[in-house]
């Protein structure tokens, strides 16, 4: 039998109290806020338990999609044991491996666009943000980004720099040298042209508002691409969320008439197992920064065979038709049934916006976001978050291998809330 | 049997010409140039195997001690598979989760002083680096860092940017901004003090010099841990490569009269099986840091229950006194041995410098160092590096498992390979 034993030396309560004392307080006491107290022990496809086996969750958070094959994918566990079973360890940075070469190929193969024909894996995306940065210094000879205001492209180095999000962003918090300039509307391509300026090495945005879920519209993106081309600017689509199938094709990119300079894979290329990431390039782009110094990269873990053989795997159940069909048809059934939720609660919940299964339902304000967040909480539903834009999106991100009846299982939780909230309302009026 | 499946598709020589036509074709030629054209294969404790089952290799560079307890430890191994047989995958980072808490607790136990007694845990000593850098300029409000010029701290962000290795090092090759000023002599106190301005946040330094393997002395590291704390700097020990029980000690910061501010371990702490890394530091700096800003350090994988457990047996393994005695003794033993086959072959062999397990041999010149290293490749060990240096050094970073039968190859590698050199000298002559 599987199972965790956590349970067996504390509780989730006795866990958060000991994060409180004397380890991550903030994010213990913003958890315990929001009514998640829990802490994770079985885990399987669409569901987490918490410790105790009392509750059971759908997990429509994923990490940001960290888990969008779904926990412990059989296939996905099953590569990772066999790598071991096979003889295998994160052998030497400086040595050659075939998993990693064939993990190349795989993403040449796949890739959005046939000229992103090189990569660089790397051991997560924030890794892959800064690659990316330095790649773009380098070939353009500038220092300075522009980047999304509200995208989130990771919590260290340059990666830090770029993810300018009032909320999430911390490059005030750490008093980090600013190397960055923001756009702060996703698809105005009239403040993208002011933005672009000679100074910007690259243009880094994700393919959709992690805000409001609203994908990219393919004016915006072309134009995006076809300004870059034209000031000397690369242009980094960023798929760390919307890539692996998210949106309905493998790459969000694919949808799109575009450009890109590079592209950033990660997060869900772990499978939730195992640290991977790639930036996927341009030959010129890896030739002049792979090839041009004897120690273009050193890194001692990323790219390892272990790493390879995971996330080569990722990338077979990832593309296989019949997943990126049930993205398609179960984000498409989510979305129309949580739009026909917002007939009947209009006074709660006001629209739908998705791209592919990243749905998310605008509410009446903040507060009836986190009401409506803690009550599908109680019911067994963990969405995303609640973005704290105007107005207030409750957001869903779950494994792309849900299916139509858990959907329902999601559609019918968010029902219920949305009813209790306005008879709860009512006495008031 | 245990057995890597990579020689059933490609040859050794097949995947170098891969990599060269397709890859990091730089990094492929360097290690063809060295003698070095093998793929690993089988490994296990201090050996590793090619593809074709054809050689057999002493691994004495461990990756910079990613392998420090040798390939595939038996308990460190038993501790992924049973996370996994466990039911656990990588979870939310959202989510606290009880391994995190326990391999901090067990970091604060075994600290090199009591109070570097909180920990963030990261996937690899890169990005342990960028986060005590972004720390640093934070708590001081400055946003210069100081390295020493032939350190190594890591190829992204912030930890490029403290790299500033003539050889290694990648700030101009990537254009990157500066950060940082360069201590250019290990243990030269007056430059410190020079360098050690108001405009800096914090001093990185590994506690070896890791191009001669020579420990700091004592005298200079009190004094650079005290004019750091009169100027308001914060002293950073970097102890990735020399931790872990390299120096023979579990952290080489017990041997100094220091009191630092933070420490990063990395590289072995993944048992060379799994990414795992972490940061200790005062619980001032990590309330100040940490608590402050409620997404002060998101990292989807970072810190994972795996990771956690992996690397919480790692520093079991490594702590026990009987290996930690295996360290002094061992080194001791080669250092001994070193020093008489350089009596024995004085005209190509000079002296030898050692920190534990990390020892190094002085050789005559450039030319003589990459024959030796050659040779002794050809005759099945793989040493560390030749170090770029006047007098270059042939450098030995063995698994700190190592036994002296198993030291006694080395010596007798060494052995042959220089008395070969001499007679293919003497006809010249």
């Amino acid at each position: 039998m599987i199972s965790v034993d956590d349970k067996e030396l504390h509780t989730s309560a006795e866990i958060f109290d000991a994060f409180i004392e004397r380890s991550w307080r903030s994010n213990a006491e913003r958890q315990k806020a929001k009514g998640a107290e829990f802490v994770i022990g079985k885990r399987e496809g669409v569901y987490m338990w918490d410790i105790e086996g009392k509750r059971r969750l759908i997990d429509c958070g994923t990490g940001g999609g960290v888990h969008a094959l779904g926990h412990r994918h059989p296939e996905i566990l099953a590569a990772l044991r066999q790598a071991l079973d096979d003889g295998r360890d994160t052998g030497l940075w400086s040595v050659p491996n075939a998993k990693y070469l064939e993990l190349q190929d795989k993403l040449a193969a796949l890739a959005p666009k046939a000229h992103l024909n090189r990569s660089v894996i790397t051991l997560c995306s924030t890794l892959s943000v800064d690659l990316a940065t330095m790649f773009a210094f380098r070939v353009t000879k500038r220092q300075k980004m522009l980047a999304y205001r509200h995208g989130y492209h990771g919590h260290t180095g340059f990666a830090a720099i770029v993810t300018g999000s009032p909320e999430e962003g911390i490059i005030d918090h750490y008093n980090l040298p600013s190397h960055s300039n923001f756009l702060e509307r996703f698809g105005d391509i009239e403040e993208l042209d002011r933005l672009l300026t000679s100074e910007i090495a690259a243009f880094i945005i994700e393919p959709m508002d992690y805000e409001t879920f609203e994908a990219a519209s393919n004016d915006f993106f072309t134009q995006a691409s076809r300004l870059c081309k034209e000031r000397g600017v690369l242009f980094i689509v960023d798929e760390t969320r919307a890539g692996l199938g998210r949106s309905g094709t493998l790459w969000a990119s694919e949808q799109y008439d575009i450009d890109p300079d590079m592209m950033i894979t990660g997060k869900g290329l772990s499978g939730g197992l195992y640290p991977a990431s790639a930036v996927l390039m341009r030959a010129e782009i890896y030739e002049q920064c792979m090839n041009q110094h004897r120690f273009a990269y050193i890194s001692s873990l990323g790219g390892n065979e272990i790493s390879c053989v995971v996330a080569a795997k990722v990338l077979d159940v990832a593309s296989s038709p019949a997943l990126l069909e049930n993205v398609r048809k179960v984000g498409a059934y989510l979305h129309n049934a949580f739009q026909a939720l917002c007939s009947k609660h209009s006074d709660v919940l006001r629209s739908v916006t998705s791209f592919g299964l990243a749905v998310s339902v605008q509410v009446a304000n903040r507060d009836v976001g986190r009401e409506l967040y803690r009550e599908i909480l109680a019911d067994g539903v963990l969405c995303h978050s609640v973005a704290e834009i105007d107005p207030p999106g409750l957001k869903f991100f779950p494994p792309l291998v849900l299916t139509e009846l858990e959907a329902d299982n999601i559609v019918n939780a968010l029902d219920r809330a949305a009813s209790l909230l306005r008879k709860s309302m009512k006495p008031a009026a």
